[in-house]
């Protein structure tokens, strides 16, 4: 889970972004899932959940050229505004029950 | 998402509890589906997230017999360790993208 911060006018195009994206990382071995979240109180606020089967998966995702090649695809003025919440930047959760 | 904080060694309590869990909700229309995330660095951190298809189905549920009686299911005492963040109680988001 990472937590996105950018100027509330500037949420759309952030979000057009996710919604544009290269879909590199769904053919990444043990993923299983994107969602990218808006605060309903707060349109600044942006929350990207992924899935994966296990954390090893994850960790080789994050270091892979589909990795970088899908962030290089963000413009450089958007991901400048783009504030990654202090110690938020990056949690990772096991899924404990549903 | 509500973001729930128990100390670290009565967390297998409330993990077990959620596993037990009755159900009821997942009878309620409009409900998607429901997880329970535990922080992998920080076991007392618990975050529940739950899945509508739109925002009164979740109000309704929220106001209903079947969220109360689920609720009364969780002991006293463990519910009495069960400190809400503050502000971060419930959290509403939009799933922008996917």
């Amino acid at each position: 889970m990472s937590r996105l911060r950018v100027a509330p006018d500037r949420a759309p195009r952030l979000v057009a972004a996710f919604r544009d994206r290269a879909h590199l990382v769904d053919r990444a071995e043990g993923f299983l899932g994107l969602e990218v979240w808006q605060n309903d109180r707060d349109a600044g606020e942006l929350i990207m959940v992924s899935h994966w089967t296990d954390r090893d998966s994850f960790k080789t995702y994050m270091k892979s050229d589909a990795h970088r090649v899908s962030h290089g695809r963000i413009d450089l003025d958007l991901k400048s505004e783009i504030k990654l919440e202090a110690l938020e930047h990056l949690h990772t959760f096991t899924v404990v029950a549903r």
